[in-house]
C-alpha cells in the first residue's frame, strides 16, 4: 500500500538519484501530530482595502498562539500566506492580489500554506463585485499548480454573518492535517460555529458511526475520529469479523455488523442507537462504498444494482430513517464520501461514477433541508488514496494516479479521515453541503 | 497549427504504423457542413417511465426529418442515443439507465452522439429525485471516457416548462458542429424558445460583434456567424490591419479597429453601433484574450494587469455601456470567451487563470439581471484548441493537452465557433449562465 517511491526519493540515496536523472520528486507532506502548533510557523496576513475578515481573522489566530506578521517583513519564512480578499469590489481590484502574493510567494515554508479568503458570488452586491469574487478561484488553482513543495492553496468563501466561524477551518488549514487538500473553495455559512472546549479534543462527547469502518480509509476514520474524542460506533458487513473488532478496539469503541443493503438494516440500526446510552448519533459517517468495474458494454445487472446499492441507497435509507426518528441529534453531522470519479466520470465506473456523482447531490439538496435542525451534510471526494484497493490497479495507471496532482504523490487514508473530522467538529457548524476533494489537487476534473 | 500527428493517424499508411506500434488512435471527427442532416443516421430514443421529454423530443425529431428507432431494434447501427431520464425520481430507478445503455452501446456510429436528457437537481420535487438527477452527470461523463470513437456524450437538465424549447441544443448536439464539444453538463430554462425560420441561416437578419476577431478562433467566430446568416463587424486593436480585413471581407461584413481597453473606447463603439443601420447589436462575442505567462513569482504588475485588462475588464465596460445604452437589443446574445484554465488553474497563469474564472463570474453573476430583457449571456471555456498560440507550446505540453481528452487530440477554432453559434442562435433563448467547454472531455478540471 505504501507509496515506495516517493518513500525512496525523500531518502537520503534517493534525493541523489532522484535528481541526477530528473525524476518526479514528490515532497514529504507535513501531516498533523497530537500537540503541533496551530500554523507551523509565523503566518503572513495580507488584506485588500476594505476587507471584513483581516481583523477577526488576526484576532483569532493569535489567541491560538500563532504569530502573525504583517506585510513587510520580506525574508522571513512564512508558514501560511492569508489574504482577506473580500474588500475586493472588481476586476481591477483584483491587482491586490498581485500586489500580495508576488513579493511574498518565495517566502513560504515547504508544505506552506496559501488561504484566499473571500465572499460567495452570490452573496456579493452586485455582477462587479460577484465577477471579482469568482475570480479568486482562477488565483487559488492556479498557485496551488505552481508552488509544490507541498504547498497548498485553497479559496474559503465566508458568507456575510460568518465572520466568527471560520476558526475550525482555518485551523484544519493551516495544520498538517489538511496535507492532501488542495486547491479547493469551501463554502463557510453564515451564523455562529461554538468553539469546542478543546480544540485538540473538539468531538468530546460525540457518538460518531462509521460504516465500511472495517479497513483501509474506514478504519483511519474511525481511529481519527476516536483520537478527536468521539465515542466511536464502527460498522462493516457481517464477515469482515476480526479486522473489524480491531478497529473497533484500537478506537476504545464499538464493532456493529450490519449490511445496510438488507430491507430492515436502517431500521435495526435505528433501534440499536436509540437504545443506546445516548438516544441517537452525532456524527454518521458513510464511508462503505464498493466498485465492480467493467465497461458498459460488458456490465451486468448485479454490477450496476449493487453498486448504486450500497454507494447511494443504503446512505439515502439509513439518512431517511434516522432523521425522521429524530435519532441524529441537533449539531449532528452527516459526512458521505463521493470520489473524483463522481466528478470527472471515469472509463469502466459508470456505475461507481453514477452512484458517487449521487452522494454529490444527496447532499446538496439535503444541506438545506437540515439547516433548521442544526444538522450539517457535506462530502469528502477522494482522489488517489494509497488502499489495497489502489494498491492492485495496474502500475501504468496506479503511477498516473499518483503522480498526476499538485503533491506527486498519492494521498493516505488518514488525509480524508482528518478532513471528515473537521466537518464534523462543532466549530464547523455553519459548513454544510460542501464537497470537498481530497486529491492534493488531482489534475483530473470536470 | 495542424495536427500532422493526427493527420498522418488517419492515412491509410499511418493507420497500419498507429496499430502495429500502438500509439495513440486520434479518430477523424465528423464536422459539420453546410447541407448535412439533423443526425448522421437513425436516433434510438429511450425513456424512463413517467419522462415529459421523450414524446416532445420524437416530435420535434420526426419534424426535422431524423428517423427515430425504439429500443428493440438491435443490431441497428446509431446516430446517437438519446434517453429521457426525468422520469428517473429515485436513486434505485436509475437502472433504466443500465437497462438503455448495456444493450445498444455496442451499436454507436462513429462521431456518434450520447444525450441523456433530465431535470435540474434544484427543480425537482425533493432530494430522492434531486440526488438521481445529480446522478446522471456521473453516467454521461464516464460514457464520453469509455466510448471512444469519436463519441461524445452530454447531459442536458431541462426545467420543467422547457419542453419545448431543446430544438437548437439537440441540432447542435446531434450535428458535426459540436464535434469537440463532449462531457458537458446544459442547462435549458423554462419559456419558449423560437424556431428560426431557416435552421440552416439562424441568424439572418442579426448584427454580429466579435472582438478579437483578427486571428485564430476569433476570425473562426466571425466565418461562421457569417454562414449562419448574421451580419458580421470584425473587431480589433488597431495594427490587426490586413488580417481583419481580410476576416471581415471573407465574412461580406466590416471591420472595425479599436483597442477596447482605451478609456474611451466603449462608448465610441456604441457611437458606432448606435449609429449603424441596426441601430444596435443582437449577438457580442467577446473573444478578445491574451495570455502573458510567468509564474508569480517572476510575473511584473504590467503582465498582470493586461491580461485582467483586456480579458475581464474589457468585456465588463462594453456590456455595462451596451447595456446601459439599450444597444444590446431583445433577443441579444452575450457571449464570453473562459478557458479550462479558468476552471481549473494552471501553472505560470495566475493572472490568465484569474481573467478567465472572472469570465465564468461575469456570465452567472449577470444572467439573472438579464432574464426579463430577453437576452442572454453564456460562455464557452475552450480547451486545447490548433491555434498559432498552441502551436509554439512545448512539445511536451503540446503533445500532452491534445491527447489527454476523450478525442486524443486538439480541437479546431471552428468547434469554438460552431459553440458560440449555437448559444446565439434564436433557438437558444432559454440558455443563459451557462459555461460550456469545448475541450474534447479534457481530463484537466476542477
Amino acid at each position: 500500500m505504501a507509496d515506495r517511491y516517493a518513500n525512496f526519493a525523500n531518502s537520503g540515496l534517493g534525493r541523489t538519484v532522484v535528481k541526477r536523472l530528473g525524476l518526479p520528486d514528490p515532497p514529504r507532506l507535513r501531516r498533523y501530530r497530537p500537540g503541533d502548533p496551530v500554523a507551523a510557523g509565523p503566518v503572513l496576513l495580507g488584506a485588500a482595502p476594505g476587507g471584513r475578515l483581516a481583523e477577526p481573522v488576526a484576532k483569532l489566530l493569535e489567541n491560538a498562539g500563532v504569530r502573525v506578521a504583517g506585510t513587510g517583513a520580506a525574508g522571513t519564512k512564512h508558514a501560511a500566506l492569508i489574504f482577506d480578499a473580500t474588500g475586493i469590489a472588481d476586476s481591477p481590484g483584483l491587482r491586490a492580489l498581485f500586489d500580495f502574493f508576488h513579493p511574498y510567494a518565495r517566502d513560504l515554508l515547504p508544505s506552506g500554506r496559501v488561504i484566499v479568503l473571500g465572499t460567495p458570488p452570490g452573496a456579493t452586491a452586485g455582477p462587479k463585485e460577484a465577477t471579482a469574487q469568482r475570480s479568486l478561484e482562477g488565483l487559488t488553482r492556479s498557485i496551488g499548480k505552481e508552488f509544490g513543495r507541498g504547498v497548498t492553496s485553497q479559496l474559503v468563501y465566508v458568507e456575510p454573518g460568518g465572520e466568527e466561524s471560520v476558526e475550525s477551518t482555518l485551523r484544519f488549514l493551516l495544520s498538517g492535517r489538511s496535507a492532501y487538500v488542495s486547491g479547493q473553495v469551501i463554502r463557510i455559512g453564515a451564523g455562529a460555529a461554538p468553539a469546542p472546549a478543546d480544540w485538540e479534543k473538539p468531538l468530546a462527547g460525540k457518538l460518531a458511526l462509521v460504516t465500511g469502518a472495517a479497513r483501509g480509509i474506514g478504519a483511519s476514520i474511525a481511529a481519527v475520529l476516536a483520537r478527536d474524542g468521539a465515542e466511536v460506533i464502527a460498522l462493516d458487513v457481517p464477515g469482515a469479523g476480526d479486522a473489524l473488532a480491531d478497529v473497533a478496539n484500537r478506537a476504545k469503541g464499538r464493532a456493529l455488523q450490519l449490511d445496510l443493503t438488507a430491507g430492515d438494516a436502517p431500521s435495526r440500526l435505528a433501534g440499536y442507537l436509540a437504545a443506546g446510552p445516548h438516544g441517537g448519533v452525532d456524527i454518521v459517517v458513510h464511508n462503505a462504498g464498493i466498485t465492480r468495474d467493467r465497461t458498459i458494454f460488458k456490465m451486468d445487472e448485479s454490477r450496476w444494482d449493487s453498486v448504486i446499492g450500497v454507494n447511494l441507497t443504503a446512505p439515502e435509507r439509513v439518512n431517511d430513517v434516522l432523521l425522521d426518528q429524530g435519532l441524529i441529534k441537533p449539531g449532528g453531522r452527516i459526512v458521505g464520501v463521493a470520489s473524483i470519479a463522481g466528478i470527472a466520470g471515469n472509463r469502466g465506473q459508470t456505475n461507481y461514477a453514477t452512484s458517487k456523482a449521487g452522494v454529490i447531490g444527496l447532499v446538496q439538496s439535503t444541506a438545506p433541508l437540515l439547516t433548521g435542525r442544526n444538522i450539517t451534510i457535506n462530502a469528502v471526494a477522494p482522489g488517489f488514496i494509497e488502499t489495497a484497493m489502489t494498491a492492485k490497479m495496474p502500475i501504468g495507471l496506479r503511477e498516473a494516479g499518483r503522480r498526476l496532482n499538485s503533491m506527486s504523490q498519492g494521498g493516505l487514508p488518514v488525509d480524508v479521515a482528518e478532513t471528515i473530522a473537521w466537518l464534523a467538529s462543532p466549530g464547523s457548524a455553519t459548513i454544510s453541503g460542501n464537497v470537498v476533494r481530497v486529491c492534493g489537487q488531482s489534475l483530473l476534473g470536470a
